[in-house]
Order: C-alpha cells, then structure tokens, then sequence
C-alpha cells in the first residue's frame, strides 16, 4: 500500500508550515491594525450559496458531494458568497460600516498548474455599508501595508486600478449596444493576456469591429484620468466617475499609498458581480502571469443573496501566487526553527531536576525541550543545536548553569531552586 | 431566497472568532513552548486513508465524494492518519524524535448535539519515534500546560490515565480468551457511561461471565499502581507494564503535572489501534459527559499505513467541549476589540492630514481607524470607543493631539510631521 496526497495539494511539513505563517500571521497583523476584525464561514455549506451568483456552470469548478440527509454540499471555493450570508443574517445588528477580514482555506476542482492548486489559502478584506471611495481605499491601503510589511517594494509589484462603470461608460461611447456589454467586458479582460493581433481576432470573434477595438485601446490605454475624461466627454455620467477615482487616487495618496498604485483601465475583472472599483496587484517583473491579488466593488451582491442592496468592496489574496513571488524575489526572511532553552542533565542522577526544570521554563512562557536519552552533555548539547536553541540549562545535582550556544559563554552554578524562583518572577 | 448554513458548522462572526482565536493561539503557544513544531495536511484526501484503519463503516461518519477526475476523496475526520502519511514519505530523513502538533479543522458527518458538532477544530500533539515513556508524560504535559495557560485548575478538570496492555492482561487473568480481546475491550470502555446495572447487562450480552465483570470491575477499581500489581501478580507481562505506569506518573510528578493526573484504569478508549498507555481529560464536576481530550500510545499506526513499525504517542483536544468547559466555568477572559488610536479630523479641511496620520500609524505597527465620514469631533470620539480605540489623535490644521480615551486626558497640540517623524521611530 503506497498512500499520497491528492495532486494539487500540499502536505504542510514544518519548514513549509513556518512560510505559510510567517504569511498568514502577516496578513491577519496588517488586518487588525488597519482596523479590521476576522470571521471565518465553515469549510463546506449549500452548494446553492455559490452556484446563485455564478450559475449551475461554477459546480465544476467545486468539489460538490450529496450528504446522507441528501442536502447538496460544497467545499468552499471563496469565502464572498458566505460573508454575504452571515451579514444578511445579521443585518440589523451589525454596526456600519462592516469592516471584516478571513484567512480561509479554500478549495477549487481545478487542473493544478503553476501558481494555481486545488487547495490554497486566500487573504480576505472587505468593507460592507459603504459606498464612499475611503472604504475602496482602505482595502487597496490595506493590501500596500502588507505588501511592505513582507519586504514587497514599490518596484517589485503594483496595484493596477480601473473602473467598471467607465470601462461600460467607454462601450457605449463606442457604440457597443448595452445587451453586448458583459461579452465585451469578457473580451477585455482577455486584452492584457493575448498579444495585439490575437487580441483583434478574439474581439472581431466576438462582435466587436475594428473601429470599436481601436476606441476602447484608446480608453484602456489612457495614463490618467484627465485624458480618459476628454476621450469620453459628453458621456452621461462619465464626471462622477471619474471624479470618483481622482478622489479614490488622492485618498490612497494621503494614506501613502501612491507609489505602489497606478491607474490601468485595461482592468476589467472576469467576475460579472463587480460594479465600481476593480484593481489587480501584479508582479511589475510580470514574470508572473497570474495576479497576486484581486478585487473592487461589489453592490449588487447581498441584494443577490436576499439582503438588501449596500455598498461592499474587497480583496483575495492567494497565497500560491504571493508565495512563488517572496521565493523568486528573495524576501523570505530565515525561518528556523527556534527554542529558548535546551535542558541538559549532566548525569543521569540528575534528570528528575532536569524535568522540573524544563516544566518550569515552559509553564513560564519560555520555549524549553530537552533529549528523551540519558546520554553525555556533548550529544546532548549537539541536539539543542539542531533544535535552534538559543541557551542550554545544564542541570547538575542541585544546580543549573546557563551556557549561551551562540558565544559558548556559561554563567555560574546557581541551585536549582534559586534559578526556578527567578524564572516563575519572570 | 433564504440561505443559511449547513446545521452542525458555525459562522464565527467578529466575536466567536476571537473566542476561536484565543484558544488555538494558546493551543500554538503552549505546543511551541514545548519543543513542538506544527504541520499541516490537506483538508480532503484519498477515502482510502481514512478507512484502512477503521474499516469500511467508518465512512458513514466522512464527507466523502468522488471528484471529475472519479477519485475517491473525504474530508479529514481526524488528522493522525495524515501525520503517519507524511511521516512515513520522508521517513528516512526526519530526526527523531518528531515532536509535531497540528491545529486542524475536521468535519464528520455525525448528529449534531451538545458538545459535538460537524464541523469543529482539534489541537493534535504527537511523538513519532520513541518508545520512551517520557514522550507519553510530554504530550500529557503538554497538556496539562495548556490547561494551566486558560486558568483550568486541578480542581476543574482531571486527567484520567489508564493503559491497554495492563487492561488486556487483566483480561487474560479473568479468563477471557485472547480472540474475545478486542471486543471485551469495547465493553470496558462503556463502563463509564452506564449504570453498575446496565453494565452488567450489557457485558453479559457481550458474553462476559459474572465472575469476569467482577474481577475485571476490581482491576479498574484500583487507585494505584500496587493495588494493580498485586491484583495481576504473577501474570507475564505485569512487572514491566506496572513499571511502565509508574515511570510515567514519576515523570509527569518531576515536570509538574501531578496534581493533574491520576490513574485511572477505567479509560480504555474506544479506537482500536491505541496499544499503550491511554488517557482522556475530564471535568472534575461531570457536567459534561464527553472527555475534553484523549489519546495514547499507538505503535502500529505507521506500519499499518505502509510505513516502519516505529513508537508513537500522542493526543486531540477539540475546540467544542473545551469552549462549553470555559463557558461554564467563567474562564474566558474579557474578548472586546481593541484598537491602538482613532484618528479623528477636527474640521474637513484636516482630512487629507487625518488620513496620512492613520496610514503612518499603521505603517509603524499601530492598530488605527477612522471614520468614513465627516462629522463632528464628539461623533467621531464616540465612533473610537464603540471601537475599543486606546487613545484618540485629533487632527486639526497642521497639528496632532493624543487625547486618552480612558483618562480623558489630551496631550499638546504638536505638528503633524513631528508626530508621524517620531511614530516611524517607535
């Protein structure tokens, strides 16, 4: 019998497991302190409450199963549709606006390939019951926070900002008729992956004429929003809109924000739910083709889920993606495994001692192990180091000295009682 | 359209998270002090994994499926299987011994009901590659530590150790034929959950004689190793396991856990494959049937799962009897959100400075929020303490004031640029 883990998962052995929350612990320490509180949503739930916003189709992408009481049950592929659920199920109570944030593990049925598997782990931001642009920027604040706080430069990744409503307000202005407008947002979200010409004939494929290609290049291409504002003028609503992502630059820039973040209209997004703000962050080396992380505004969605219509914006961060870019990049701090204290008994009369002691340490916060053999101090003193222990306690009869293992200094004997004392005051 | 989720799972909203949060933290904590380093495995894996060690039967208790690809999965009732996986693929190169925890979410597909749900978390502690008895006395140590960390006393919560080979010994000296073990097994294990009557009855039916209950309701009776030694004298087999039993308790006295820890040789646990010392955590007032956590030695599990016999001991504490234990007992410490600073703008026109002094908090490590919209100062002082916010920096023109949210205290007006400068420093 020869037993493996399902391909496109991942066994976490300790040293992988020290990187995934070296990780984890960074996203939810940026979350807290950017004013936002965790949830989490169980690990499977009705597979209606991910196929109601994304049709029956979405049910291949998900490990789906039938239960003995015969309900309908999925692993969860994205923890939105479930943050949905619980604030409509709370709605009345919950003060506004709702700032939330999750770390969930999630599955998806996929092909695994590279920077993509059947299970990873998403950083979740969102802001509920809000409609003003702060809320968009806190989110994408939120995402430059940790970005720095994971040694992520302004020139290694970007944040690349675009507008849903402006991008329809462009198909219009093209002529693009407003029962064409979700298959012409699908094949602009193509743009960024296909190559001039294979871009042309993807959208010629689609409905789209040359003259309509060459305007909405013309509008995705704008490097500010000053020109996207002239390119559209005389278009009904284009003024707010582009208002709206002046103001939502100029708060990411009072933040401090504005290095790691640029305007990009060729952001469209291939989730149907958005509906203001979209943004991407992206390797600037584009070494990566994938993003590191996604998101924008999503009004409808609540509404979707029997709630009522309320302002909501947020982000995904995979872990997959951002875990090949710290790799590739270098910026992963040494992550060894580390003890305060290796415990060692210089003769086997004086390991009941050794025990106390290394209960003591451990009852009192610190790190403590110690060798299950009774073997000479010289082994026993080459296991602290393969354990990263920072000092050895050297426990011999009634007394304990502490060598420090990186300079090999040793402080004097002291009874066992004395140094037991002062670590319980510690 | 009403959706909910799935009866037995739960939606940690913002306070139940930190509830969640403050236990596995603690479970992290005490396990590193420890000398633990964690791991991970997937949430699904091959069905097979699961049921080779308990049969067939054991998958009416998993969620189990079968994906696109018509693989067999299940999702992770227990870890341990797991572990013995990826312990015994990198069998050749992991030091030993391997001190792993491991704080995984499982899902069964059980009734749901008072201190059992479908869905819950589980603090694992295993030692993989020792036969010492001092890896047992750790992982109950550990233990012990944790109970100690979330102000569970000795007099709150007991824990009842028990051991397998001395009870199959007790069997052979009542008479009971050896191909009667396993099953005379299962019939102790129900002794405490039934009346001295119904036990009885129930051992009768499973074809234990009078005579044998009687002897074997002795065995469990006794209080201490002596009682045990004396019972069984002359039996192959005692001396060392009794010897066994008494190293054990020796060790965890030596470490600082025996007024925690009793012998108990009612305990027996129900999974087939433990073969050593066995232990389960009680509450000391029974209010709760189930045991807080349970484990042992299991040296088989390795070998069973293709790998090398090796010795193996360990436990699993999960978060829903535990969390009921807190709850009654008054254990949990006061939960409420917390934040470093509000940042509030005494005037519109000190906005852009409020925003830039909130994202230069942050970027320092400070936790800080604000509010989205303009209002006056009392409104936004009210906003800060409905947020648990620590201090209050008002911002007005140019210059910051820290007013303390407790106190009522406010320090001088300074400028804004000094403040972020010494923010950055600290």
């Amino acid at each position: 019998m020869d037993f493996q883990g399902v391909k496109g998962t991942r066994d976490f052995y300790p040293d992988v497991m020290r990187v995934r929350n070296y990780v984890v612990d960074a996203w939810r320490r940026v979350s807290l302190r950017n004013g936002f509180e965790e949830y989490d949503s169980p690990i499977f739930e009705y597979l209606d409450l991910f196929t109601i916003k994304s049709g029956q189709e979405i049910a291949e992408q998900l490990f789906h199963f039938t239960d003995r009481g015969g309900r309908h049950l999925a692993i969860r592929p994205e923890i939105t549709p479930a943050l949905a659920r619980m604030v409509n199920a709370r709605i009345g109570s919950l003060p506004r606006p709702i700032k939330w944030f999750s770390v969930p593990r999630l599955c998806r049925a996929e092909q695994p390939q590279r920077g993509r598997l059947r299970e990873f782990f998403q950083w979740n931001i969102d802001v509920i019951g809000s409609d003003s642009v702060l809320a968009d920027a806190e989110c994408i604040f939120a995402a430059v926070d940790f970005l720095r706080e994971v040694h992520l430069t302004a020139d290694d990744v970007v944040v690349r900002i675009g507008s849903r409503p402006l991008t329809i307000l462009a198909l219009g202005a093209a002529g693009v008729p407003t029962d064409r407008t979700e298959a012409a947002l699908a094949v602009l979200d193509k743009r960024p992956k296909l190559s001039d010409g294979d871009f042309r004939k993807f959208a010629a494929e689609n409905g789209l004429t040359g003259g309509q290609v060459d305007f909405l290049c013309r509008f995705q291409d704008c490097a500010e929003v000053g020109e996207a504002r002239e390119l559209l003028a005389g278009q009904e609503g284009v003024a707010e809109q582009i208002d709206s992502l002046a103001e939502l630059m100029a708060a990411l820039g009072s933040l401090g924000a504005a290095e790691y973040c640029t305007l990009d209209l060729r952001i469209v997004r291939g989730l149907a739910y958005y509906t203001g703000v979209v943004y991407e962050i992206f390797d600037r080396g584009e070494s990566l083709l994938r993003a590191v992380a996604g998101g924008g505004r999503y009004d409808n969605l609540l509404e979707v889920l029997g709630g009522p219509k309320l302002g909501a914006t947020g982000f995904g961060m995979g872990d997959v993606v951002l875990g090949i870019l710290l790799e590739e990049k270098g910026r992963l701090p040494e992550l060894a495994r580390r003890l305060d204290f290796f415990v060692v008994d210089a003769d086997e009369g004086s390991f009941d001692r050794a025990l106390a002691v290394a209960g003591a340490l451990r009852a009192a916060g610190f790190s403590a192990d110690f060798s299950y053999r009774r073997q000479p101090i010289g082994k026993q003193l080459k296991a602290a180091n393969r354990c990263g222990a920072a000092r050895a306690a050297i426990v011999r009869g009634d007394t304990v000295a502490v060598k420090d293992l990186a300079t090999g200094e040793q402080g004097p004997e002291r009874p066992v009682e004395e140094f037991l004392a002062k670590i319980a005051d510690s």
